[in-house]
């Protein structure tokens, strides 16, 4: 890191060894799993960059904005409006979650038979070792799946916690709650934030979050060229970098590395050879720094070049309408936009089998990986729906179910080499 | 069985010979694990008989009332309201869910990692072996886990569904949901059954259900006497039956054995010996024939006097308020006695642990099992809750995951002696 944070981790109260720890685990894995990859983007430098200060610089801008009144709202979910946080002069921070790290301490209270990503974030927060649990005002849950509305209870003992009720059907009745649930968000956000929330702001606030999914749709649809310019890897950093950098550095960025990915694909540049096997995922999401699936899929020398995950296509396809008059207006479209997730925590969710066989046809990818953390029982019980789809579609695909241990990769590496073989 | 029914299967569809091998499994335990009891009450005559006639005469009187013009409506939670389909000429019918004998069947389509009721369930249907499913003319399902919301989407392949959203959190919003709910299900179940529902009816299958209520929580109250007039395994299967019995019979032969228990009270006879140890339990449902974890404990001599459950208190202690003028005003009532019920899909549910001490005093227990179904993550992760509280009020807790196998039948007992022996 460029700088020494020890004291500023201190002054957080982390436990300072078992973070020293998680660090030198980060810095060892990294230049491997990413410093090495061939013919890299320049533009990925600034995402190195990010990860090489995850704990530092980030931290510090956060700190920053807290000692001049901002506030800082801690999230899991892409149903969480970031607009809105923006708009009330917060800044929303996708918390850590993505390492078997953190997991022992997480299974002192909580069970063992449980999604890996829910057991990572409560081991941090009781662990004391993700400084963005520390400085955040607020962790904002929701009641997408049991495991995560459950654990936020847990949470709740160390943290505040302000939990939205996410509906599991939509219909009008379902949709007129979850407007009153942002109603009910916007008070106590402006509450926290002393801050009160006009058309102006919100209006300001959502061009920012439209223009950043703009930025990532335009960098994943790079990824569909023959011979793809960037690793899925990279991509998949972006996407994950996405929830927690600043939206509008991150953004430029993005952008920039945009401009040089055209570039590539103008001069027929890419980072796999044009006959490499493409693939496309779908599924559950992936925190930082959970990099498996796509390093174990392109070390075999396929290209992932689409994700259907919250950690992906969920996140950034659908825009806010910006065309509202008033602010009641602008409201109802962040809440329309917002319903309109497909996640599998709704019942029926025939949108999402219908997302990822527009996106396997858009992508060019030969075969679909369904991918799902263990015990996550929405997605593992709608990996039947998946299959039953592509089946129809005679798209080929492969189920995956995998936690952030390491002891499956000599067996998902077998698993998708045959896939690939038998495509 | 008193009459050969086996034409009767043959025309639902069943497949004959796993139904054979499911009812020889069930004929082979039942004398074992109830008939041998010591001094049984005279009153459980009429629910050995039920049970000696549990795909028999319950489904020819379900076939009869379909001739007639009748619906069946199979349901799977206490959330669907009895009253509404009583007083639609419907009858609702708690599906088969408790064995692991439908398992294997299930585990083709659903994950393993899942809640043992909801893969038997599955099981039972796709495997066609429960002719409860047969007649059923609609399943009704809810939202209550993502377990079982999601597998209505499969079961809804081979059979009519209907799901009721369960909001997951409870205040004034939810609650405008909740009683929209119950007009779309009404609506539903009108076009359905053909019938209209009036005042009339609807007061009168209210009074129906409530006084079925009354005499579970008469019976199960009778319970906490010292000695306990009669065993939990006992209370359990009645507690069972009401989830399929007629309604007017069984609470009048709940009622018969009541004023048994009265006299034995009176007598101050038991069926355990009065200085024997009580325990309570709390936690997931026992759908029939599921009584390892009550046959576990009292085959070691102690007894249970209480089940803090949905197939126990969760299930009569609260009654529809029937003071209501008008029809609407009856279906608040019933809405809010159902949004009432303190489930774990709730976040918080204190209340849940006010029952739990509240039933612990009440019932004279010395401890409290909570028992919780592998793969149940609303009541797994409530385990801390339960832990949290239990260990405040000073109040002895064994906290027990378990499945349908009986594979831990032996490391349970030791567990609980040693339970036992610590209080």
């Amino acid at each position: 890191m460029a700088e020494d944070y020890r004291q500023m981790w201190a002054e957080l109260g982390l436990d300072m060894e078992k973070h020293d720890e998680l660090l030198s685990v980060l810095t060892e894995a990294y230049p491997s799993l990413y410093l090495r990859q061939a013919n890299r983007p320049k533009g990925m430098e600034y995402f190195d960059f990010v990860v090489s200060e995850i704990h530092g610089l980030r931290i510090k801008e956060l700190l920053e904005h807290k000692e001049k009144g901002g506030k800082v709202f801690g999230t899991f979910c892409l149903y969480v409006p970031d607009e809105i946080i923006t708009a009330l002069n917060g800044i929303a921070i996708g918390l850590c979650a993505g390492t078997d790290f953190s997991i022992p301490d997480a299974e002192t209270v909580l069970p063992r038979n449980l999604c890996p990503l829910i057991k990572s974030f409560y081991g941090f927060k009781v662990g004391k070792f993700c400084p963005y649990f520390e400085v955040s005002d607020v962790v904002i849950g929701e009641t997408t799946c049991d495991g995560k509305t459950k654990a936020y209870e847990v949470l709740g003992e160390s943290q505040p916690v302000f939990v939205l009720e996410i509906p599991h059907r939509k219909n009008d009745e379902t949709f007129k709650l979850w407007r009153t649930e942002l109603d009910r968000f916007i008070e106590e956000a402006e509450c926290l934030t002393g801050v009160e929330l006009t058309m102006g702001k919100l209006r300001e606030a959502t061009k920012v979050a439209n223009n950043k999914r703009k930025a990532l749709q335009e960098l994943n649809s790079l990824r569909w060229s023959n011979p793809t310019p960037i690793s899925g890897k990279d991509a998949l950093l972006v996407n994950q970098i996405a929830f927690y950098d600043d939206p509008l550095r991150f953004t430029k960025s993005v952008n920039e590395l945009v401009e040089q990915l055209k570039e590539r694909v103008a001069a027929e540049q890419g980072v796999f050879p044009a006959d490499a096997v493409k693939l496309m995922t779908s599924g559950t999401p992936y925190a930082i720094p959970n990099w498996k699936l796509h390093h174990v899929v392109e070390s075999s020398g396929y290209s992932i070049v689409a994700e259907e995950s919250c950690v992906g296509s969920r996140y950034f396809s659908e825009l806010v309408d910006e065309d509202a008059e008033t602010l009641a207006g602008l409201l109802d479209n962040i809440a329309k936009r917002y319903f309109n997730i497909h996640c599998a925590c709704f019942t029926p969710n025939e949108e999402r089998m219908d997302d990822i066989v527009d996106l396997y046809r858009k992508s060019g990818a030969k075969g679909v990986i369904n991918y799902t953390l263990s015990f996550c029982t929405p997605y593992l019980v709608e990996s039947h729906k998946v299959k039953g789809r592509l089946d129809a579609e005679e798209i080929p695909l492969l189920n995956i179910e995998s936690d952030y241990g390491m002891g499956d990769v000599e067996q998902l590496t077998t698993r998708i080499q045959a896939f690939v073989e038998s495509l």
